[in-house]
């Protein structure tokens, strides 16, 4: 469920109101006052809380969620446990976002009128730099370094010692202790989620959180957006170059390298200690294993073993990737001499 | 012609000292002392206003233009119609360029000594944060969220319900109504414009506008050039991501999606509904058609019909792509098994 | 040596304390009470000061150098000459790294209380915006225009008639005369630099500068890391577009290009009048002559002689690509037709 600290539900609804708004039919036998309290994941929901059926592939997560109600499509709609009513609709996704939006109606951080908010907590020792912006309730640890013109958001949490350089904005994010946050980085604004409705694309509201671990380092002028409603992030001392795009929903491990303008879309999951080039793409949905290495400029749009070594566009092994590169080569006639190029 | 709300035109001048400053001739018979009032594209021109040839495909724009003036090489003089005066020179651009630095001598941003300048508009209902500045005379919709450290140039326009995020900065743009710009976006700075002189690399002043248009969303760190004098235009409902590029004078049409770090080059035109993966590359004046797709990690040199799909380096139709993929890899001699990797 | 403009030296150390830190042997017949001043390059050393050799490729400029430590490993340490003391240990980069950390505990700039630090030294002319914020000692040239929000150092020194954007971050850097630096731009902060430890990976301390020339410019967003202990530089007229990153102690030229989300990763060199293709990635320690051109989303991993024009990913020579790219597709049967796709 999205986190108190961020977000501020408008209120139950009942399962007819909803059932309207996005367009649902209420299963037989529900009471239509029944009351539908949140939004939430398949393994945080309570028999108060509504999910979503996006596939059949999902099934399994939803017999192990206790979840009171869940969207569904009409044709999985008998697949959906006992202790759950199934809210029939078209697009089950469509329809979840439509009720989020409903419940959580304004999401933007709201701001004072003072640049630290009276009610910031601000631990010993730190040190808060001249036009810096605190918003309500933030948490700031002791012997913090927070630079000029940073923004720390409304409910942000940061541990003991952490660097936040100049230019910085951070909402809806818990950070750890020891992190170092460069110039110009941005974390925890909306993820890039929208739904398909008869109205057009229509936003998903984004209610989750960056979750950043302690050591972690963050080069200047990177992005790391927020999760959908699951949390985006990133392990124990994992470190990040300049420029590095972080979509949501992606889990990084401990100790993991991203180097410069490398890009993880939505929802990877990357395990620890892997090594990602500058500017390697990686489609989202995919997963990473341990200690694996996907060479510069890779375009990944494939799972990666434990200690795989990819490389290429399509990324494929670094030793196949380079005896295409020796076979072209030879098919194209050799190697050009320098000295006729210019 | 430059916009009055944005720039501020030194004042008229005579066609012979135009001609002084950037090394042109004067056609035989034209008035020395005629007054040259601005620089202009061929559109927009009128009688008192000059513009400039680069090449013969320019040749029909010029003939339906009103210009009263045009920087031509000599070679093309004569094909300048008669109610426009052939302006002979060696760098027709370089000219141009060295009369708009003449005109419009300080182009940057002023900024008074209040964050919100008194002569701001502010409309009912904006707020806006600690620390955010807004220039003179910029014009803030009812209702719109100004984030900390947001910076709203001199004479910006933003429609109603927008929300800007933290630490952006907004210049030379007119906004519309309910636009979301996330944390960081950079909108409205030179474009990259230079011609060569006999003094080195001159710069070619921007003096155009950013245009968007109603419901764009801009994902955080992107970057939004102005135009050199046509207007950069971003249509409605149009979803950018994070770490996206858009160089000056790019036209792009309504609900297209540019997925994260793509970048494209200078005037590019993108018709509705397009596409576009992470890390492509777009070059300079391609145009892509309606509906049409661009793969992630694409590098695009050619114009791309309505609706094709289009991937790879140089980018080409995607199933000769993946033909091309599987041809190499057999050539190659096959997969690599994974184990004797890593 | 570290700039003290920028860095405070925490004092001299005994070469057996120094040793006792990192895990370092002392030869035999040094005085274990000699004093340590000051890490730095080979180029710089003097006898006071402690350099490391990483591999015997630097065996040269050890020879060349008057430094009067050297961190080095046991299989190297008698080929150190004579002047200078083999302080013998497991991992002499780590090692150097550890006493770096030693002599310069806190690198984060600090900052006042005031937006402008009193003893700033504000050039004739020069427009401060509102809620710019300069740090102790730092010289702003004359006529200078500093953005809203723009953050410029302790200690650092901008040349006359800069522009500096908005949202700017510049710290440990010395700026050249007439450089415009657009918004969003971060320049100075720690280089990507981490040594493998018995307690896990830990930073190498960032010592160095930025050093940017005359009339140079940088697009939005732009990332440039300082140097690790030499400094990064950018020569006179280089021109950079927006979004480009530039690693630690990277070297690049007079009157360069740099299209946009072009990287450029640690210790390259690249010559003068180089130009640099869009999504462009130049692996570490590349060498690229004076006049060579590299196209757009190239990979770079080798060096580039002077006027070479290079592309493809690995890069190779233009003409070569293409030859590639046109054997391919024959082989695989040849283009699509258009009409097929979609």
């Amino acid at each position: 469920m999205p986190d108190p600290r961020f977000y501020h539900r408008a209120g139950p609804i009942s399962a007819a109101q909803a059932a309207g708004i996005v367009g649902a039919v209420l299963p037989a036998g529900l009471d239509a006052a029944a009351s539908i309290a949140d939004v939430a994941t398949f393994a945080d929901a309570t028999p108060r809380d509504a999910v979503f059926l996006s596939d059949k592939t999902h099934l399994p997560a939803l017999a192990q969620s206790k979840a009171g109600f869940c969207f569904v499509a009409a044709d999985l709609a008998a697949s959906v446990p006992g202790h759950c009513a199934a809210l029939t609709c078209k697009d089950p996704r469509a329809a979840f976002a439509m009720l989020a939006a409903h419940l959580y109606p304004d999401i933007a951080p709201t701001w004072g009128t003072s640049a630290v908010a009276p009610d910031a907590e601000i631990g010993v020792g730190a040190l808060i730099a001249p036009n810096a912006v605190i918003g309500a309730k933030a948490k700031i640890g002791a012997g913090c370094k927070i630079g000029p013109h940073a923004v720390i958001g409304p409910g942000v949490v940061l541990g003991d010692t952490c660097i936040i350089g100049a230019n910085v904005t951070i909402t809806f994010s818990i950070i750890g202790a020891r992190v170092i946050v460069h110039p110009g980085v941005q974390i925890g604004q909306d993820g890039f989620g929208y739904v398909a409705t008869p109205a057009g694309p229509r936003k998903v509201p984004q209610l989750g959180r960056v979750m950043i671990h302690d050591d972690v380092e963050i080069g200047a002028n990177c992005t790391i957006d927020r999760g959908s409603l699951a949390d985006t992030i990133i392990g124990r001392a994992t470190k990040l170059d300049n420029l590095v795009q972080i979509g949501h929903n992606v889990v990084i491990g401990q100790a993991c390298i991203l180097v410069a303008q490398s890009g993880v879309a939505g929802s990877c999951t990357i395990g620890d200690g892997v090594i990602i080039g500058g500017q390697v793409g990686i489609a989202d949905h995919v997963t990473i294993g341990a200690g694996a290495q996907i060479a510069s400029q890779s375009g990944l749009m494939r799972d990666v073993a434990p200690g795989e070594k990819v490389m290429g566009y399509p990324a494929k092994p670094v030793r196949q990737f380079f005896r295409e590169v020796a076979a072209l080569e030879k098919l194209a006639g050799g190697k050009t001499p320098k000295k006729t190029e210019g």
